[in-house]
């Protein structure tokens, strides 16, 4: 067995906390002791035990003389958690092994001189990418403060959301939709615009079995003149489930009935006529929000590209084709003048979804985009 | 080794073929005598050695009481070759390996028969699905007399074809464009409307190094009310690469500036105010045009799927958003009006092409689809 293979357990413990430990990093960890696992763990929950107590508290064995494998660097400063470095020590653990450097400017690289300077063995970098991928989110907003952004459709091959007529029920097969909902499970947001609301009346929660507690996305939703209708379904369970109303609309006497309702406003300047994305998301990050997936229509979505707040496109490909020069597409908006404009992505990597398929990347920063931000 | 080994490496050899045959079938074969390869051999040229005696007439040793992998049963009629069921057993083979079985009703399993009765051993089925495919626009063509038509685009992972100022160059990155300029060799005739010659003057022809003689498309132009320039690249190098103007327009005062430049006019009917595809696919059938890449707009597409005549659907597509309402889409006109209306893709595959993808699927006859033709 390699560092690798065991890098690979600790992982697959740490996915195990996705959903539940926002905006804490997913953190898994495993603990070997003459080529034997004796200890594994994860961060289970926001405000509970780290990925090291866990596995420590866990082992079946002395972990006296033992290593372990974390995919995110120790922390080493009193949070909800006392340090981990502290309990590493004190199990007498002779070597660690780590996959991510905390983007923390708290921890980054300190939890691993703490240790050194202590005798332990430290062995940085393994399966690093995976283990930085796991924590996109967390590494983001640890970083901008912002929450990140995950614009999300499905459309067919021949790239519409909707039928001319407006039908979009369903454009995915099933093994796609059920993604769908673990990543509702994964993040803490979804974002639409006022229209989507209007003509679906969704209630935006997530339908996986057994996950009903806590596991629901905060709503929001951008509607800059608060046209969302009092008697839609959002608005009707948003004392169960948390609503924000993203609007320009500055009349408190119009907030009130949300309010009494149970939705948040949050008010943002106007941005050629709508809500100014840039500020809502600065807004959001200060709430505590780290992640928004944005299902939302052509004109948002292109907003949202436009503002650079996009940092992940998750598009489902439907293998079927509607047709239609009037049928939706997911980016409408002006669009880019040129090709050599366009919004890039890198890292691509594809999925098979049932006969869908899900095509995810990053968008690359460009000069277009950052010209548009200074224009404005 | 076993059978799929040798039947795979066959499939290689056939595949070198593809290109050069139309509209005869792509055929590999290899001799294995004591679990060595002793002759290999494919079908080259058209109207040149079939597989099978290409393969004996390599053989390093004698072929007696060898065993032969061949892609496609044997023929064992005479065409512009003798049998090859004739030259199998005067080379004193022991065993034949068939992939497919031969669509063409002259032949359809009597190779086999005839074999067998002369004592030797045929295996069937070995990768048949693979061969299969191999051969699919040849099956197609066999059993319709129609031609096999890839409906072929690239387009944006927001589904735009070009950007709303209808640029398009380019939309996919390079491996993509060399992967199309194979199928243009592979494909003996590349069709496009009106449209896309009056706005790109394009060539259409195949760009591949290497492969300049004879390795063309027919170019075919739907162009209902004769719209296209005389000075057009196109019509200017209509003596060198042929060019087939698909018309509703019968004033033959009208055709004769095109003829004497050296293209060829297909009249059909008129359908919706287009050229009837379906009338038009019937012609270049019996043109021994055995497939079609459409690389039509929006519309044509729409027509060519509403018409029912799409065998299979080429989509690249690009890791990058283009954006915009007005921007093009692939497949265009009205649109199906309800998702479940839509044409499915079934046997769907997907290949990397650099930074791009390659989607490609069948689509799946449907009853609407039906139900339009009976309407018409």
């Amino acid at each position: 067995m390699t560092d690798e293979t065991y890098m690979r357990r600790a992982l697959e413990l740490a996915e195990k906390g996705a959903g539940w430990v926002s905006p804490n990093p997913l953190v898994g960890a495993v603990i070997v002791k003459d080529e034997e696992i004796i200890g594994e763990g994860y961060h289970e929950r926001y405000g509970q035990l780290h990925a090291e107590r866990n596995a420590l508290a866990h082992c079946t064995k002395s972990p006296k003389g033992a290593t372990i494998y974390v995919t995110l660097e120790p922390c080493c400063h009193h949070g909800k958690q006392p340090p981990c470095t502290d309990a590493l020590l004190a199990a007498g653990i002779r070597r660690v092994v780590i996959g991510s450097k905390d983007p923390n400017p708290l921890v980054h690289g300190k939890g691993i001189r703490i240790l050194r300077e202590h005798g332990v063995e430290v062995t940085e970098h393994v399966l690093e990418k995976e283990c930085d991928a796991e924590n996109e989110v967390f590494f983001h907003y640890m970083q901008t403060k912002l929450p990140f952004v995950i614009l999300k459709y499905a459309m067919t091959l021949d790239g519409k959301i909707a039928t001319y007529t407006g039908a979009s029920r369903w454009v995915t097969g099933e093994a796609a939709r059920a993604h769908v909902h673990r990543m509702r499970n994964r993040y803490r947001a979804i974002m639409v615009g006022v229209g989507t609301v209007l003509a679906d009346d969704p209630m935006l929660t997530c339908r996986l079995k057994g996950t009903e507690n806590g596991a629901n996305p905060v709503r929001i939703i951008c509607d800059s003149t608060l046209r969302t209708p009092l008697e839609s379904q959002i608005v009707r369970s948003a004392k169960e489930i948390p609503t924000i109303l993203a609007t320009c609309n500055r009349q408190e006497a119009m907030h009130m009935p949300y309010i009494e309702a149970g939705c948040k406003i949050l008010v943002t300047p106007e941005k050629d006529g709508h809500v100014d994305l840039s500020d809502l998301m600065q807004q959001l990050g200060q709430l505590g929000i780290d992640s928004v997936i944005l299902e939302g229509g052509g004109t948002l979505n292109w907003s949202a590209l436009q503002a650079g707040i996009v940092q992940k496109v998750q598009a489902y490909v439907a293998s079927k084709l509607f047709g239609g020069t009037e049928a939706k597409t997911p980016v409408e908006g002006q669009g880019f003048h040129t090709p050599a404009d366009a919004v890039e992505l890198t890292r691509t990597k594809i999925t098979a979804l049932g006969s869908d398929w899900l095509i995810e990347g990053y968008p690359v920063e460009n000069r277009r985009n950052m010209g548009c931000l200074q224009e404005s």
